[in-house]
Order: C-alpha cells, then structure tokens, then sequence
C-alpha cells in the first residue's frame, strides 16, 4: 500500500483547525468557537468547530496516513480524501438533501470540510438504541436508486462515465475491502477475529466449497464490474439518521463496482441488527429491507424510464432483468458482509455488544448460518419477504 | 469524440518516414532505402520502408486524426496510437513471438516503428484463397489464453491491474465498438449498410426482443466488465499469417474487458469465412474453432494452475465456471459479430466478395440466423463441436 503523501501535509491541530476555520470565513467574525477532535481515531481525524454563540458548527475531516486499526505500520494513502469529497460531490447533484454539504476541500492536506451533522445520530447506534428511524430505508432506498443510475451506462454517456471511472479509481481502498471482506473471512488467516466458541461454525466456512465459489464469482464482480458509482462501505455506521433526515457520509470506499454491492451491505447491516434484538422487536428491520428495495425499484424505474441514454433500455424485459441481477447480487453481497462481521477483522456493536456471551455466540452462529445462506442461494432469494423466513428458520434452530 | 491533437502532429510523407528511419537507425548506413504508403488509408498511414541490398524491412504505421470510412468530418482521437503501442508491449511480454516487434514509438506524432511482416499474409485474404493456415488457431489460443490470463485479477496483484485499466482506458474506440457492433446493427438507423433483398431478415432482427434483451446484456457486459486486456478487434483482419507463423496486429480497440470478447470475434470471422466456401471445405474452419477453444482451454488452465495470485483459484470448480462462462461469452459475442459484419457499416470481404448475388444472400441470411441464434442460445451452446451442428442445420434451411 503506497502513501500519495504530500510534501506538505501534516495533520491538523485542534488550534490550527480554527485557524483554518477562521481563514474560510465559514462563521461570523463576532463567533466565539470552540474546536473538539471528535474522530475514533482509526482513519480519520474529526474536528467539531462551532459557534458558541449560534451554536452553528462545521466539521474539519483530515485523513491519516495510515490505519490504526491495523496499526501505525499500515500506511494508507490520502488519496482517500479527495475519493470521498469527489464522490460526495457527485452524489449531491441528485440527492442533495442525503448527503452532507462540502464547503471546502484542500487535496494535499486530505481535508474536507462540511455540514455539521451532529444533530443527527449514526443509524447503527440509533438502532441500537430502539429507535425506528421511520424513514431511514426510503431515503437509502432513493439515494441508491438515485446514485447508482445516474452514474450508470444507462443514464450517461459512455465516454463520460469512462472518465468517472478513472476518476475514482481507488486501489488501495478496494484492496482492504477485497482482502477483508472478501478473502480473509473464508481462509484460516491470522486477521480473523473470532470467539473460540465459534471455531466449529468458521471451520464449517472455511471448509464449504459450494460457497467459496459463490464468494470467488462475488469478488471476481466486485473486482471487474464497473457499473455505477457505488458507496463501497454503506453500513449502518455510515449513515446518520432523525425521524425525519438521513445523511449518507464516509464515501471514501467510492469506486466503480456492482450496482448489487450498496444494497447488500445496507440488507446485511439491518439483519445483523435484528439478531441484536429480540424477536418480537425484529420487525421493523425487515420493513426496513422491503421498504428499501421498494423504493430503489420505484426509483431505478423511474429514472429508467425518463433518463435513460441507452437505447436498449426500451427494449421489453430489459428493466426487470436488471432489477433481479442486481437482487442477486446485493443478497450474495449481504450474505458476504453478514460472515465478514462476525469472524473477520472489523466486527459491528450490533452483534459485539449482546450479552451474555452465550446469546452472543447463539446470535453469530445465526449470522453465519444466514449469510452462508445468501450467499449459496442467492438465485432462489427473489423478494425481500423471504429474507424474513429465511431468518426466522435459523433463529430458531 | 475528441481529437488529442498534439501541437506537433502532423502526418509523415514517404520523405520524412524514410527520414525518420534514417534517425533511428534501424538500418545499416550503406543501406538503400526505399518507402512506400501501404495503408488502406481509412485510419492510418502505414508506410514499408525496404533496404534495397538486404531486403530488410520495417513498418511505419501512424494514426490520422480522422476516420475515412465514415468521412473525414469524423475526427479520431490521436490516443489510439498510445494504445496500440502500450497493448503491443504489454502482449510481448507473454507471448512475444506471436505479436510484431515494436522499435519505437512517439506518441504526439502517434507514430509506431514495428517489425516488417510482409512475408505474411493476411488470415483474412489467406482463408479466402483458400489456405489451411494449419497453425493459425493452435497460435491464437495461446495468444488469447496469455493476453488474458496474465493481465486479469486471476494473475496480477489487484492494484497493479486497476493501473492498467486508467492505462488502458480506451472511451473513443469503444464507442466505435459501442455504436457500431452493439446498437446500430439492431435498430432501423442509417449506419446500417445492407442489400434490400435481406431487408426481411433485418427485420425480423430488430423486431426480436428475446435478440435484442440478450445483446443488451452482451453490450452492458462491454461497457462495463474490466476483466482482462483484450485486443478488442480480433477479426481475421488483424491477424498475419502463414503455414508456421501468426502475428496478432492492430490492437487499437484494446481496453479492459470480458475475457470472452476476442475469443467470439475470432470465432465469428472463422464462421463467416466458412459461409464464403462450398460446403465439403469447411470443416478446416470448425476444426481451426475446436482447436482454438482446447488450446485456449489448455493453456489458460495451465497459466490458472501454475501462475494465480487468487487464493480463491484453488477453489475447487471455480476454474471450470470461469471456462464455461467465458465460453458464453464467447458465442454470445460471435453471434453479435455475425450480425454486424452482415448488415452493420462495417462488412467483411468473405461475405461481400461472393458471387453471384442470390448465393451472397443466402449467405448473408444464413450469417443472420446463425449470428441470431448463437446470442439467444449461448447458453445452451457448450461446446464448440455443437457450431457445426447449428451452421449446417442453418445451411440447409
């Protein structure tokens, strides 16, 4: 993994934050700020500035050079900062109200500065919480309809999104995503994380070849389908919610992948949620899958039918038949990121925080046990409905 | 589409080709040197310069800035010289004898200096009159194998393989592919070039939807699946040949796609030179299909087994997947080509230069029944011993 790093970066200081701040003119000259590092630390640096008299605030995003999480040794590039602006950019000219407004961006520094979110709560820890978040799966549901088309063959010219495509090339940032998604969670590697309870059900994993191969031809797609301009990492922790709002954030992943990808990871992130809860709380997350899926088929028709550059997208059956791959995928996809969050190298809170141990690893088995599903009868799973059923079955095994 | 025309670009007469010659020295200085424009002149001047005394010689090929065949208003990107030169090297590094020698190249003048293959003939012309060309598929599915195996995601490390798909990115000569192989062939547009007595046959094209939905998923797979380098053009037209020796030439379309891409197409020409011939001298061009298909099969297996970066190629079963869907691919892809070569604006000579007329429909309907049913029937179609099969049924009809 090689580091793009500029001459002159060097990351930024709660003081030389402000003066940035102060330097944009973003605020008032009569504001009394206040900054606050407010990052996990991982990837990122999160600066919080606001007014104390409006109460008005920014925030300063600055890439790392490397990952913590990892350790300090793994360089990662800042490239990753300019993909992220780039792609929130890109994103806002069709769902403006879904993701947060960028004032500034300075390329050799990796900083994005944007729209201070912080009224809003991250949808896993809201979900955690209890709380419904009535309309977070109709705006997922739009931004993805809205996102993937619009960057898509079908809605621009080829040319045009050959240039995207190079655009956001983003080599380094798949490769985690290949190496730990897709790769480490299926082989007996050291990066696995895994509860010694576990071993039996991994084992099972790693010793299936019916979905090994369906988990290569996955990796292959995500390796080589350039169809539209995908998130990359559309979890539940990417995605700040209301009642009433959704803000997507965090594109850094961005590249040109399946249009099936978003979705899956989205679906996977709601049934790992599920698992957290009780059953007779579980409901509202399966309303959430179908809503989403309604609303991205509304929406992709939509579009399809009044955007469409491609004259073949007249043809009949062509819209469905694009519509049910991408439901394959996105079920194989959520079947993938379902395993890699239980045994692999990045875990959720959704299935790390549930105690006692023992409904702990009840509720992993069943992720695995679900995912392994997805993944091997990605062909059969037609309808979001059957998502349902198909956990209901092995949380009661 | 857009012309890089460089400042300095200006196109070469006989004078300064032979000049040029003279500054690389690529003969020795008593050499008597003459030169000669061979081009058809379409999209590029391509000049043979000879040393009278030894009879040594080398090719001067450089792209103009425009596209005869369509008129010269039709500007041409420059770039395609880039690319052909880039695709050339990158060939040579895997299968080095099957591909000319490249000396030099400059790209602002869009020039490449290459090895002289004029002791060769066309496969194209060579088929036509009749040759056996016994080595002709025995080389190209080696060529197809090594191109493709050793710059995909099987054999490369996934960052190095991103940087050849920017390096690679080929918008302008695609769209070419885009428009004219994929779409216009399949719509009543004035592009098209066909004799009126096929025009119930045409129809029936462009009123098939079952036709048209899979071609749209054949040209979605173009635009979008980034799986190997290929060639991009691989009609017997750019191939030179002769009993022992093949040389692929002319990989100015090459871009990052589906792997079964060239394979169809070589498919297609050999089908199409074979409904050019009385029917007891064809089997040498089904055998030329088998033999490139096993060959093909052999070598990239061997490459798979012996050369992959992929952990998931161990796998058992993954490898016969990927050979059944690139052998979709394949047909699906040559009945595209077919039909284009047909009634498409670009024909090839082994249809159009047969004799008399009624024979030349017959043969051009028979190319559109084939061509159609190879796209709707790829899968069905699993081995190429069944081409025979499909073009004699179509023969007798």
């Amino acid at each position: 993994m090689t580091v793009s790093k500029s001459s002159i970066y060097e990351p930024l200081t709660e003081n030389t934050a402000v003066a940035l701040t102060v330097r944009l003119q973003l605020f008032e000259d009569s504001s009394v700020l206040t900054c606050k590092e407010i990052g996990d630390g991982n990837l990122n640096l999160v600066f919080h500035i606001k007014d104390q008299l409006t109460n008005n605030g920014i925030i300063i995003k600055q890439a790392l050079p490397y990952a913590k999480v990892i350790g300090e040794s793994w360089p990662l590039t800042l490239d990753r900062a300019r993909i992220e602006s780039s792609a929130l950019l890109k994103q806002a000219e069709v769902v403006p109200t879904l993701v947060p407004k960028i004032f500034y961006t300075d390329e050799s520094l990796a900083i994005t500065v944007m729209e201070d979110l912080s009224h809003l709560q991250i949808s896993r820890a809201a979900l955690l919480d209890g709380k419904d978040l009535p309309l977070l799966s109709e705006h997922i549901g739009e931004f993805l309809a809205k996102t993937l088309f619009y960057t898509s063959d079908y809605a621009l010219d080829p040319r045009k999104k050959k240039q995207l495509v190079k655009q956001f090339s983003n080599p380094d940032l798949c490769k985690i995503t290949e190496d730990f998604v897709f790769t480490d969670p299926f082989f007996d590697v050291e990066s696995n994380n895994f509860e010694e309870e576990l071993r039996t059900d991994v084992e099972r994993i790693w010793n299936d070849t019916h979905l090994k191969l369906e988990v290569a031809k996955l990796k292959q797609k995500f390796l080589t389908s350039a169809e539209a301009l995908v998130h990359g990492d559309l979890h539940t922790g990417s995605i700040f919610a209301s009642e009433s709002k959704t803000k997507v954030i965090d594109p850094e992943f961005a590249y040109y992948g399946p249009l099936g990808f978003d979705i899956g990871h989205f679906f996977a992130n709601l049934l790992l949620n599920s698992l957290s809860r009780a059953e007779e709380n579980r409901e509202v997350l399966f309303k959430h899958i179908e809503t989403t899926w309604a609303v991205f088929t509304r929406e992709f028709t939509k579009a399809w039918e009044n955007d469409s550059l491609e004259v073949f997208t007249k043809v009949e059956g062509y819209l469905e038949d694009v519509l049910s791959q991408v439901f394959e995928d996105a079920i194989g996809y959520a079947g993938v990121e379902m395993i890699r969050r239980t045994i692999g190298l990045a875990h959720v809170a959704d299935l790390d925080t549930i105690e006692p141990l023992e409904r702990r690893i009840e509720a992993k088995q069943t992720a695995l046990a679900i995912g392994s599903e997805l993944v091997k009868k990605k062909k059969e799973i037609t309808d979001p409905n059957q998502l349902r059923s198909y956990a209901a079955a092995f949380a009661h095994q």
